[in-house]
């Protein structure tokens, strides 16, 4: 065993750890309090493997579900930026940029550009495990948000027209995903959960 | 689509985010709040991925992350049952039985039956996957107790008998991985925070 090299693995590893107190704007299922990063992972990476049948292009189903629980990670020196927050947009890229640098800089050279190259391919879209993923990360909470009869986009304020921004290259992952949330948001239109803007 | 697929899909998708409420004994690094099963499955599925090259055998790694992803599910039903209570040992296996009939039959048969054959093969050892995600379990809450000054430990007054008996089989995913955690137990025992019997 290089010791050196297991150390720097086990100080990545203690570092993500941190991961489980960022929260963010979505809450558990039976309105429960606010979800963390690592919760979310977990739950993206599980239906990543579910729900593969449905993504666009056959998928290395490792290779997303390690894209999945790592996608997040720079938010522990970032912090959360709400999807519908533009003044923190503005910053979010260089944020997480100087926050990637740091913590995959923990890993042995080889892990730190494979997971640097995850975390780039997910950003940009750049593989089918990449485009699947993407399309979890944002099913995931409107999962989430639904059970909870729409309250999140309710507290938020939350327009059509700004999901559908955001939601647009869903069905660059899975086009039967991206019918059924377009279903899902329709649905919440029509309760006044989001408004039809 | 088969519109009843998906649906059973998904119902077993929200069902599992009750798992973000289970808690456990383990706490977070930094003398955190008790960790939960959803944030211990993501810590642990991220571990396989890291550490596979110290895997005795090699593992289908997308396999091995699924495996550790659900190995707590049942615990919705069945609750956490702590490494040291032996007592609730006794009635662990029928409980969490049950609660695999019931959880794992919200899906479609077809991944009814691959997700239930996970979950027994992690439980009876039976592959290399479920061999090297058994030890992660072991070594992910050490980790955090190390990093942690050997709280949990003290708070249960545990011995280090009892964490050799459960910590047996170790060697069995990794040898590398057994020799690093028997180095972190004795150390925990010279600082007194295992009781030396």
């Amino acid at each position: 065993m290089d010791r050196e090299r297991f150390d720097r693995q086990i100080d990545f590893i203690l570092e993500a750890d941190k991961e489980k107190n960022i929260l963010r704007q979505t809450h558990l299922s039976g309105h429960g309090r606010r979800e963390n990063d690592a919760e979310h992972a977990w739950h993206m990476a599980m239906m990543i493997y579910l729900l593969r049948e449905y993504a666009n292009e056959e998928i290395d189903v490792g290779k997303a579900m390690m894209m999945a629980l790592i996608h997040d990670i720079v938010e522990i020196d970032a912090g959360d930026t709400y999807a519908y927050d533009e003044e923190a947009q503005k910053t979010q890229k260089e944020r997480e940029e100087k926050a990637a640098d740091r913590i995959f800089g923990l890993l042995p050279a080889d892990q730190q550009r494979e997971l640097r190259g995850l975390f780039e391919e997910f950003e940009s879209f750049a593989s089918p495990e990449a485009r699947f993923a993407r399309t979890m990360d944002n099913f995931q909470p409107i999962l989430l948000n639904n059970a909870n009869g729409g309250s999140d986009w309710r507290e938020h304020g939350v327009r059509k027209s700004q999901i559908l921004e955001r939601h647009s290259y869903n069905g660059r992952g899975s086009e039967t995903i991206r019918d059924y949330i377009l279903g899902l948001i329709d649905e919440n239109v029509g309760k006044g959960n989001i408004i039809d803007a």
